[in-house]
């Protein structure tokens, strides 16, 4: 069976690990602290960086957004729409969730990864400026979230549950993109448990 | 006819271009200027990044490796493998490229977008690290470089481009990536003027 190397608050890693379970792709689950050097992840991937699929047959997968072809490939295109406008609005959304999830991460290690005087206030102000220019956009159109879901509506998912777990208060003046978080958790209980959290 | 908004410098942004010229996939190119606020680009990607493919009947299509797929399906496949195990290879070796970026980047970001008081070796430290394990892989285990290329190759070849651009030297003791290189510009001279360049 694969196995996937993942730490809990990334949303990088919840978005694939949802994927997998939404799909029905079966594989074990591991948790990789990545503040440290780790050799298995780093002979898995040379970047050193979560979410990675190790494969029985095709090795190591890896970034987020090639796991998610994989995983749409090997269940049967569950994750992707074939249509190709459809499949245009599914990774235009994964996009803009992920560059989400850029910026929004860069700020947690400006915070978290340097001594307090190498703080750039003028760096996590432009980090949060991306975040919030984003997160406008998307409230003033907000995806809908159908029966049946896409990478799209997934990796949105993960995104938000990221900003809950380290920006809580994100949800001031959005509330369709609060509505948006409430209706997935209520709709794929089992995808929430894999939303972003504290290890 | 679509129009790509790039800054020539960005590694992404030259991927994007000679993946568009290696597919004869026919549009404008606009350059942007990242370091001031432009309303064309915010409007087309709320994240404010560059490329940004924008085209006549399908919008916005942004980040880089959304666009190579939305290159691929518009050339019938001219960029991207339709064999899966050779779809996943050109994939995971964007991947590689893209993360090598993604680090070097940052290792650029921290030294030109902040006070010098700012600037933290251990960070800049770590991003260098991690380009270095990954071209050391690279090295250990250098790709072909076929008749017919896939994005991967290009990808690739936008990488070694913006190190030669931003960090020259870094061929040293990596003959075989210095080759590729070389070999790449040799054989796809109209790609090679699309390299990572100053503005």
């Amino acid at each position: 069976m694969s196995t996937l190397l993942v730490s809990p608050p990334s949303p990088y890693s919840s978005k694939v690990c949802m994927a997998a379970a939404y799909a029905g792709y079966a594989c074990d689950v591991k948790f990789v602290d990545t503040s440290k050097p780790n050799a298995e992840l780093s002979a898995a991937n040379p970047l050193g960086k979560i979410p990675v699929l190790l494969t029985e047959n095709d090795g190591a997968v890896f970034d987020s957004v090639v796991i998610i072809h994989y995983l749409n490939r090997a269940t049967g295109g569950k994750l992707l729409p074939k249509n190709a406008a459809k499949l245009l609005e599914a990774q235009r959304m994964e996009a803009i969730a992920d560059g989400i999830n850029d910026c929004a991460v860069a700020y947690q290690y400006e915070k978290r990864l340097r001594p307090e005087a190498f703080i750039y206030q003028g760096w996590l102000d432009k980090q949060w400026g991306k975040v919030t220019q984003a997160l406008d956009v998307l409230e003033a159109n907000p995806p809908k979230l159908p029966l049946r879901i896409h990478a799209g509506h997934i990796a949105l998912a993960a995104t938000l549950g990221y900003l809950s777990l380290r920006f809580p208060g994100w949800e001031k003046g959005r509330p369709k993109l609060k509505r948006y978080a409430k209706k997935f958790t209520d709709k794929h209980e089992a995808l929430a448990a894999l939303l972003p959290r504290l290890p």
